[in-house]
């Protein structure tokens, strides 16, 4: 069982919230929007434009990524946490 | 008697609110926006674009989805529990 | 006396507000957005778009359609209620 | 002296706010957005596009119409009552 | 000195305010958005599209106009009360 | 040292707070929005628009400008006071 | 390790809150909206047009800039305080 993303959609399996992840990637609890740390696991195919063409997404499955804590939804999915979020609520790939 | 949605919307048959579906999508209760897992049971022809060209739809009859539960409005015919919703309030498709 | 409605409006003649229509459509009274059951009796000629062409419209008059409760202007007409509406607060047609 | 109203805007003479005017058209008490029945006397030339053409008129003077009860902004000259709406304030021609 | 608008914007020069002006416009009191007559004074080089063209201007100066009250900014040069707006704020052009 | 403004922003050095400047321009305590005058030390290169083309600038260094009081941010550099702003912002140049 | 931002973001490494910065530029406390100086360490790949193509960046590493203290989103990257924010926040390069 899978989740397909629908338009700019994907799905992000989401990093434990530890102070400190493996990597080095800390953050903070003083920030007003808070980032998580997530590896994605599903990418949509992409919003339809006006002209009938799909937008490419910049993601791919696997990417190691930060978005907000507030954006998306979540639903567990064989008993794993999973979020759906649209591509443009992510702010970056954390390249290791 | 059919419903025939307008422009970009779906119809959906509600799947019953049961904690854990048969599938193994668990739907937790501590998310701001509840998602519910459906069946689409009727699609729009797609909203007109300003070219006067319809935008194609991205679901299909039967396909199995997930959209929040605050989406759409509800609608009950002969007797069948069913919600007229737009599609880019649908956040995937669970493949089986 | 006809009413014949600018743009991409619609003028529909309201079903009675009966708990169960003749078709099988029942509307529950738990919903946050009401829909009604209405007979399509005049169509715009389609909403102008920036480059003079007018958008087509989806419904005809004599359409059964479902919209919602709180879309659209009331007017009476020669003893009769109607509602001016906009296409795009239509819900769905439904086919008998 | 003459109004002529900028982009697309009309000047329209209102009808007085009787229970029942003269064509048959009844405006209910009880709706939220209180229809009213009025004479257009004067029309824009119609907005200008982003590419710098027009955008045509649906509405011609002496066309009979209802609009919305708050829309437009009201001034009296020579001291007849005029209103200055946005045709797209208006909801539709009444045909007798 | 004098001022050069920016954009889709003119300077007017407010009529003083009257209850019923030389022109026979009467501004009533129980309006909403009061509308005020004035004459421009200067007028923008228009509001540049996203294709680097101009749209064009309808306004002239010398033209009469009328214009709601809560509109633009008020400057006062060389002792003269006079107030930039947009051009999409004016009501109508007053033609005696 | 140098600011170079990004997109439609321009860079401006804003005058005394006087109640009469010395070009005449005299800027009323009981308007909503008040009105500054600046002069312009730098502009951007234009905002990009969406076919990649830069929309041009209309103002350029050395213009008189007003513009209102609650737009931009300031920064302090060198010593002197400048504000940030979008060219929207800009109301109209003082022509001397 | 190393953030990628999407589309038209940037990662910026926030300069000290220091009254006055070495290169002279001083952010006055009494300004509702704190600019920031700070330096560009990682620029997106630009955002993603309707068309399928990119926008340009206009800012590029190494950069000196500033923009609004309540701009984007802090993260902590291997002890290094670090904001992703997008190239629209930023006000100005600073040139020295």
């Amino acid at each position: 069982m899978k989740l397909k993303p629908l338009g700019d959609r994907i799905v992000v399996k989401a990093a434990p919230h530890e102070e400190k992840t493996k990597g080095g990637l800390v953050l903070p609890d003083t920030v007003k929007e808070k980032p998580i740390e997530g590896i994605v696991v599903a990418v949509g195919a992409g919003k339809i434009n006006d002209d009938g063409k799909r937008q490419p997404m910049d993601l791919k499955e696997g990417d190691n990524i930060i978005y907000s804590k507030y954006s998306g939804t979540e639903v567990k999915l064989d008993g794993e946490d999973l979020l759906v979020l649209s591509e443009r609520d992510v702010l970056a790939v954390v390249e290791k």
